[in-house]
């Protein structure tokens, strides 16, 4: 089991209740998504949605940078003209669902170069060991041979990229003066190294005692609904799965979705409760119909499963259809809609850029100059 | 030992040869120094001779770009204040030892964003195993633990930067369609790295059969005299030797080097020989006084020996601080003016980035085109 030292992680509620205390400071709050096109219910649900109502549960001042991370989606072959769609269908899908680009900064990783030059910055100060020790990194070493042992393999035929992800990430972040980043509990290791980085930056290069340099940004532990596969519930809802059918996209038609939610593998027992351990299909659907209503807890899905006493699950399979078509209507048109209108997705990803980059960049003339390049 | 098996290597003068040979195309020359200041003896007829001899012994048409690598003396600790002040004054070295900003594109590494973005690419594309392979991390393995055997060492302690520095420097060359690396032959190895990297790159996005993305590099084998230390002539002369009268640099006073290689360590062989390998501390002072007046081979320094045929180690040495008295009397000034114009050498910099830019983001938007980045 992982132990995470010294990360301060603190709930999306405190997160509110955080807001209201402070008077003058701001949180700058970063994340950065893959750009892997038409998103499903499961990225959806278990991360654009909570992009989309920390707009509102942010104060103003806040500041929300969100990155279409196209130096990571490297890292993992690609095949050039899928990529170059995803990276634009991506932005498409990121405004549809309602992120505004008003209120927040959207731009692509890939075309601020102060991520990379922070990212090379921060490489030169990271031990080789806190790398290998990445469960991220452990569990590519044990996939890619197919063993079960770890010893039994080795790294040579990873990609270097696999392995320095992390520290790119902790740039991404840093660059930012990030206060906040939204995580879920299996990117806790990285934000630990993030700050492990920040931390050893500011010991070597502190000029004042009272003023660390970088910020150690905090997790906002948001509810991630692990949104499950409509045709296996044991496994996670992805893209890669070769089944359709296992998934709903944002360019699901109604009929579509209705088709493939009354299809989705639930049990045999009767009655509907929440029970995610021992009824993974029914539970799958309560998550996704309380997602939509925001209803996130166990007890509030439990509560919603009880609305469903002396009823089946034909019935509560309709009640998901119809939160999906009608949660997805107005998105799903704004996403066909934009996606034609690649004018104002390149004027809007530039602005971001440009927001971006005037942060980024005031961060990085400072690290050169503490660090002697400038 | 190390088996190169398709480095293209070509020496000094059959470079000067393929140059006539060619009607329209033009070489790219690349190459990278540290910023460690101040040079001494042995970075200046080691590498920056070179460096300025291509200038005359190239092609008019042909691309001269050196760079200040920045980035890679981050791979080491660094003394801010002295790594800024060392950026300064290798860039005022350059240009005082010869380095024509009108002829050659001179700039900093660390100002043109082109060299860590393809660097992040070919990061993506290469093997861990490779760059465990290279001797150089061999060596800082066996070195960081004090140890005799490579099994006894791991690599936990080790930055990542001095694992992953030589896909950067595959970068630094591949953005400028670098047709030719000057190299010393301990630097071979990561030019075969490059080439690799360039030939799996243009594998996996060739659109052209009939013309490879990448052009490969060669290298040009220039021959590199290894100055070695005044006081301990089986050592290479380092800046970092305790001992100043270890070595002579471009800000030491003609008296200050007459007085240091009067000292000089030799031996009590009589008469004049050029041994490197019995006698290395008369034949290091025939190296130098032969470097000065562009004689190389061990024929043209037996030759020089032989001009001593009835005289004594004080007459070469007399005759070797001459030379370097001579030789770095203008040099030496006129670095002593350049440290002191600030602005001059801000726009002699600034010109050279621009041009450097030009080059590199012509290349990286190509290949952000073929990559699917854009």
């Amino acid at each position: 089991m992982l132990v995470f030292r010294t990360t301060k992680c603190i709930s999306n509620s405190s997160f509110r209740g955080f807001q209201n205390k402070r008077l003058n400071s701001h949180a700058v709050i970063f994340s950065g998504i893959q750009p892997t096109g038409v998103p499903h219910l499961g990225n959806y649900l278990g991360a654009i949605k909570n992009w989309v109502d920390l707009q509102y549960t942010s104060s103003p001042k806040d500041v929300l940078i969100y990155s279409i991370v196209g130096w990571h989606a490297l890292t993992l072959p690609q095949d050039p003209a899928q990529l170059r769609n995803a990276k634009l269908e991506t932005a498409a899908s990121l405004l549809a669902l309602g992120i505004d680009p008003k209120r927040s900064i959207l731009f692509h990783q890939d075309e601020v170069s102060e991520h990379l030059s922070l990212s090379w910055i921060l490489t030169c100060m990271t031990p080789m060991g806190k790398l290998k020790r990445m469960t991220t990194w452990k569990s590519k070493l044990v996939t890619v041979r197919n063993a079960n042992v770890e010893s039994e393999v080795d790294d040579s035929m990873l990609n270097l990229g696999l392995f320095s992800y992390p520290v790119l990430q902790a740039a991404d972040i840093l660059a930012y003066q990030t206060t906040h980043v939204p995580v879920g509990e299996d990117q806790l290791q990285h934000l630990e190294l993030c700050r492990d980085l920040a931390e050893l930056f500011n010991k070597r290069h502190q000029k004042n005692q009272q003023k660390p340099f970088f910020t150690l940004p905090q997790a906002i532990l948001t509810p991630c609904p692990r949104i499950l596969s409509f045709r296996d519930p044991t496994q996670k809802m992805s893209k890669s799965s070769p089944n359709a059918s296992s998934r709903i996209t944002l360019v699901d038609s109604p009929e579509v979705i209705r088709k493939i939610i009354r299809s989705a593998v639930t049990d045999s027992t009767s009655g509907i409760t929440y029970d995610p351990l021992n009824r993974p299909g029914i539970s799958n659907l309560l998550t996704i119909l309380g997602s939509f209503r925001s209803l996130r807890s166990s007890e509030e899905l439990s509560s919603l499963a009880s609305e469903y006493t002396g009823k089946g699950t034909a019935n509560l399979k309709e009640d998901v259809a119809d939160a999906i078509v009608e949660g997805w209507r107005r998105p799903r048109s704004e996403f066909e809609r934009l996606r034609e209108d690649k004018d104002y997705l390149v004027t809007v990803l530039e602005e971001g850029r440009q927001r971006a980059e005037s942060i980024s960049r005031k961060t990085l003339n400072q690290v050169k100059s503490l660090i002697g390049l400038q």
